[in-house]
């Protein structure tokens, strides 16, 4: 027979387990204690001090240059060398994503965790959770990146009542003011929406008013922290707004719920005086069949559609966007355009696999795209690069994590070099603006204007007859893109 | 030696190779004379003239009921029985598209033409046109269907300059309203803006100045003879307006372009009195490796982006739709609460492949998809259903031509049928407007009215505590949706 | 400060949680206790007698013929109704997939577990492992259904030792013996290689030896147990032997391991006199980035390199064929004309979904063709259907269970039927050996016999001269396909 | 009135358009002459004599360094520099693709042809076939490459009979040899199966026999005048052998008649001394809905299958890899360890696309990753990298022909630089080595020998306890890789 005690320690097992927090990785069993952990230290409630270091062996991650062969350090990203004009630092600013590289477990659809950090205790508790964080300030630290993002979830353990669960928010979120001290910040907060059973028919569009309300209350309180830890964004990604089939939805009124909602956080937002840009982070489906901000041209139709164009910017992710059929290039491009590039979420996929992978990108060819993007757009501050990225369920050493990190950094720095060798060069550039002269003319200028009707082009059509039609020197343009590889 | 004339000849038919003219079959040599074909007959300039039926051994095709096993009868497509209070022709409105079922010619990317129908002369000459002109009346006639949509390019052929290309147009126009009668009209009419090489960077998107001129003198005929017939809809379908590849393109640029292009086709529309609906036609890619109408969702952000939401509608194509990653169920739900459903263009994909197949629908639960969305849209009107679909390479039979158009009718009737079947029995609807009936309360309808705002909500959220949520049902929705079929 | 008692019940709680096991649903925490359970009963480790019936309101469920509106009855499923001479029961040969049904949670990569049976308590205890088997052979009855399916892991919970882990075993299958009772049979059983975190890097094909053997002696000890409770057939899932990346891969010598594995296994059924089908499930990816039994054709290449070829057959699941970018169709046929068709894994996958949705088969077209091949195979037997299916995530209540069963066998005995009217119309067969005639001749015959060398075929070649090439008559197909639905 | 003469020429145009042959692009009317040339050139059906340089501005092609910014110049493939023993000329064996190069229009579904090269008279003439094969051998001589690849019908017309065409083909196959000289050879020849619509239903796999009477003389030829140039290689593309519908479709049948067809190709290969490889080329799909050779390892099967194994080898290539949804690095590696690799179609796809684009590989991670399975290989000779990629269709420059050849050339010369700096290097391959390490051991020895049972193994398990699973080192793995770019 069970003691009560041990019961309710059981029960309570039961509820964190649900708050076990990540955004890619599914509510699993807490990580359970690494084999060689003695009784005394493992599973216990009062765990939250450690001593020493969390990464006793890595040392503060250094610029070596490229002939390093030492996979703690760094060969591209050298944080104050100007390029273009501006630090590498102020072009990248990195920030670690707090789900994936701390609560991430390694969990997949067919297997259990993997990662057994040394520091995890096995407990989804206040105590762990603080544990965590001064894990996570370390991790900054010897990284030498200043920014962070987390979900309310993923730092503060749930409890039984919302009144509580946002007592362990707040305690969590003193913790990280404190060791956040003057330099560190957060890119950005958000609501985790998409985990706990509640949310199963979506948050700001479920069915059930009551889901609305909670998830309203969510999203204000993960405004409100944000705000107070000097968060420069706050992002809504709707992994469950959408759908799994047409045939139980109405997906017209789940849209205008989905609008009332965002009126309301900007309205909140505005009224708390939060200065952060709001981002939507589109993806096109998982866990949904489809996901309402399905890609960039999808969510700007909706913020024109409800008149929320001017109040939100867009988070743009690599692994989303060919989940989408798209390039990562296209959709940083669509963004731009449409004035929606507020944000990077840095990570990439497998061309082959048809789900979001999540992988640190390692692949320069794409990180010079992306970083042609990104100048084009000045930058993207207040944004900045989140590593959304995991290590692969298989890398289960501590040092991992870093080297992990580390190769996304050095490969988003390599492509801006490369990028910014392609613009000094200027090349690809007059390649682009040759093909387009014939409208640098006064007719062309007309055009653009708006003031010319089909009868006056109808007459210059016959006027002119055949157009000349010149190569679009494509293969030119890629010979010219790789010469900066 | 040859002589001038045969040189002369010779080249006219390097000009008019160029204008065969097909949506999804490339420009080929014209189907070239069946074998047994006498030299008198075959490639005579003065083939206009035909003697007797084009299909005489089919007769007109009539309805027979389920029961019948006749290939050459409806089985379920009984154009004047009501259906939820509407003729089903009038529901369905079906029109044959005149550039796969008369120009199509079994060609592929790997393959020469194959079909070698008997009333073709191998010439793409004025008089064939209008020989190929009469058959499709015959076959609109044999069909029972009242409605035809056609490129310019494919009705006319091409020639040296673009007044006489317009005299040739204009010819075989005027052959076409005689042969219309009262009943028939054209569903719509479009410019083919992609098959000759002059559109090879674009029409309203070319670099080229003199392109957009052309492309723009192309499309104003095309609006004129479209109303001369009395056509409802005119279509844009922007088959090159995107790019292979963004390291050549200036996007931004282009889509600015577009939208003066399309500003431009709606003050000429209403300048001269035609009051049929534009339509756009959504396609993610193929040819270009991006369209810029790239689905539903993406057409409608151009829209209103540049102030052009009223003006349009969409003609939503299911190939298309799968193609870019969404369900055709789906495509036409997001047109439908855009206000844009205007059109569709009946046909189907194959699930596993990455191109246009063009196939004609004969997946009786797709259709009934398909029909649930046109109910509740009120019907198509003035828009309706195209066969934008074709014969595959293999199916050399004339007869194949009629098999083809019947079973994607009796597909879509059966469609209808289903659909009503599910209206009016209601189990699916009303299994719908359950989910949603936490919202149709006061505090629901404040909060569909925008009248509700965060702290309201957290208040209710803290009182109502852990919101109950209910199953959502799916496998009973397929269960109530399958016993329609 | 805890008790020890209390710190070593965490302990086995992290334990026991690793093997929750799922084919499909990732470990997670056990479902949790319903919230108004009172605390006496959930997560009582004594738990093993529940009083009356799991599924008080649901009836045996009963075949009342198409015109029924209950969702709880067959409207097509007729057990034994005679369908070309045989009786639907033992065409269809149905099983119930223990993991999906009774271990599925609702977990996915983004969400906690939504199912909250009210039989379970909240732990992986073995009392709670036979409470849950007892479930399952109510279950088994109410359905009508005689055969299930198993992984070891997911039937009987993981302990500390290999030996321990068996004993728990044992334990469970000797209950299950009891409760089969003279009717019921596993269909099939399998050892669960790819949950536990020890073979992240695959079981057979691991790089680590221990891992190997290991494995070894899971399959070892399921194949007895399969053997002990008269199942017919033993399967092999991959789910980890593949690879993650090729960087960090000797894919060579994995499969030649994976070749010794299977040979161990062959040679050891032998042994204790298992009669049994020793069958290979392929899939394409999920959770590697590349399974080595990829499709059936990929199985078939390793079994015949490796001198397998006459000791395996195949179980085709249907989702597994679309991710690997062919029909079932084509998966069943290739399955079967390699002489390897032993079984299937019904359900069905979302065709714009690239991961493994393992939905319930609700769409008769695909039923009507998978029942095509079966019929083509002279059935299944040995094997059967299993339905490796799962209610989705949001359908939470428990009579979803048996709406999903009865729709998914609805629709394969709507299959049957369909499948057998074509086959005794037999139109499309005919039109199929049509268009080989020209080979029933006696050149047809001696090339088929492998007697005709090039010479003779270009003599006839040039005798004959351009042959004559009938219309494949795809459209008819399709038509006289449809016309049986 | 046409003179008798025209008409004759006429028809005769319809027939030869139809031997316009491509691999990859359609029948279309022969490039049309050039607006600007007189009547007299063009057109002319004695037009085989050319005066002059067809490239009279291209140089050869020279070696200039990675610092050189001349597009018409090689920066990384130096063809006599030591690369790992070998020269980069005898790893890399170069080789021209006629079809795309020299008959590639620029046509695709929806476009007509594009390409109006100076030296194309707008026929499809002996003449005309003539002078294309000496601009073939001055662009081989311009590039610096030996070897040129070549289907039989897009060197020379198709003529009434078989009897002709042979004799057409005779006469150009006469001057090729002439120019070949003493160091240009075929790198391989093939017979077109799949241009004429007597192939729609496929050449060995068409239900008609005449039609695989057809290709079978068709085959016979084709070997005889690859044997007769010193051809090294020999091709199967089966780009018809497949199906559009398994409804009409008896596959079993079709590939029983497949591999009769290559039995007869081995017996006659052996018959007259052809000592050249016979390659099967494997696509999944395209134009067929599947193709018979989908990928490495169904060809793999096929061949076990009917004992054909040890006498053909794979020609892999990379857009048909990702086709089939494996990367291209994966089916070599299937080919390489099937003991299958035998040529490289050097090419690469576009990730978001759905179709064959045959783009010319520029990307060098991809180049890397080849070339690292090639050196694994010990080479392709006497296969080598066929350039089976053709200019994007609106790269319409003749220097285009050189700058896409150049860049394809060096990527893979770069991908070899870098492979060998990976090996050379060797911590990638030490970290792969190093994860199998416990199976170089004696009972990992004897594993891999086939002499451990599952008792052993059992006992072994038990022996050992839990097994310690190290890190896979993915993100390792991947940094190692980018090093060496």
């Amino acid at each position: 027979m069970m003691s009560m005690k041990a019961v309710k320690l059981l029960l309570l097992l039961c509820v964190i387990c649900f708050s076990v927090v990540s955004k890619t990785v599914i509510c699993e069993p807490p990580p359970t204690c690494p084999a060689n952990l003695d009784d005394g230290e493992c599973g216990s409630e009062d765990s939250g001090e450690w001593e020493g270091e969390f990464f006793p062996g890595i040392p503060k991650i250094k610029y070596e240059g490229p002939t390093s062969k030492n996979p703690l350090a760094y060969k591209w990203y050298n944080p104050n060398e100007e390029i273009l004009g501006k630090n590498m630092k102020d072009w990248l600013r990195f920030s670690v994503a707090f789900w994936h590289t701390f609560r991430g477990t390694g969990g997949d659809p067919f297997g259990a965790p993997t990662k057994m950090w040394p520091w995890e205790d096995g407990t989804n508790s206040l105590a762990m959770a603080k544990r965590r964080m001064r894990a996570n300030f370390e991790f900054l630290e010897k990284l030498g990146v200043d920014r962070w993002c987390f979900h309310d979830r993923d730092i503060a353990p749930d409890a039984e009542t919302l009144e509580e669960t946002n007592a362990n928010l707040d305690e969590v979120v003193a913790l990280a003011k404190e060791l956040q001290g003057t330099k560190i910040r957060p890119l950005w907060g958000t609501a985790q929406l998409f985990m706990h059973p509640r949310y199963m028919h979506g948050g700001a569009t479920s069915p059930e008013i009551g889901v609305y309300a909670y998830a309203a209350a969510q999203v204000k309180k993960a405004i409100e922290v944000t705000h107070y830890l000097g968060g420069e964004n706050y992002v809504f990604w709707g992994g469950r707004e959408g759908y799994q089939t047409l045939l139980n939805t109405d997906m017209e009124r789940e849209l205008d719920h989905m609008a009332r909602f965002f009126e309301a956080a900007v309205a909140y937002k505005k009224k708390i005086g939060f200065n952060g840009t709001l981002l939507i982070e589109p993806k096109p489906q998982e866990p949904t069949k489809h996901q309402y901000d399905w890609d960039a041209a999808t969510s700007a139709n909706f913020l024109r559609k409800y008149g929320l164009i001017g109040e939100f910017k867009l988070n743009i992710e690599c692994n989303h966007a060919t989940l989408s059929g798209h390039s990562c290039h296209h959709e940083l491009e669509t963004a731009r355009i449409n004035g929606l590039l507020g944000n990077v979420d840095a990570n990439t996929g497998d061309p082959q696999v048809g789900w979001d992978t999540d992988q640190f990108l390692m692949d320069v060819n794409e990180a010079t795209l992306v970083m042609l993007s990104v100048i084009r757009n000045g930058g993207l501050s207040p944004g900045g690069f989140n590593f959304d990225a995991k290590l692969r369920r298989e890398s289960t050493d501590v040092e991992d994590i870093f080297i992990a990190h580390i190769g996304g950094m050095d490969t988003l720095a390599r492509g801006l070099r490369n990028a910014a060798k392609l613009i000094e060069d200027g090349s690809l550039d007059k390649l682009v603006r040759k093909r387009y002269q014939s409208f640098d003319t006064e007719l062309g200028a007309q055009i653009e204007a708006g003031k010319v009707d089909f009868e006056l082009l109808e007459k210059k059509a016959m006027e002119w007859g055949e157009p000349e039609v010149p190569s679009g020197k494509q293969e030119l343009a890629e010979m010219l893109f790789q010469s900066a590889m």
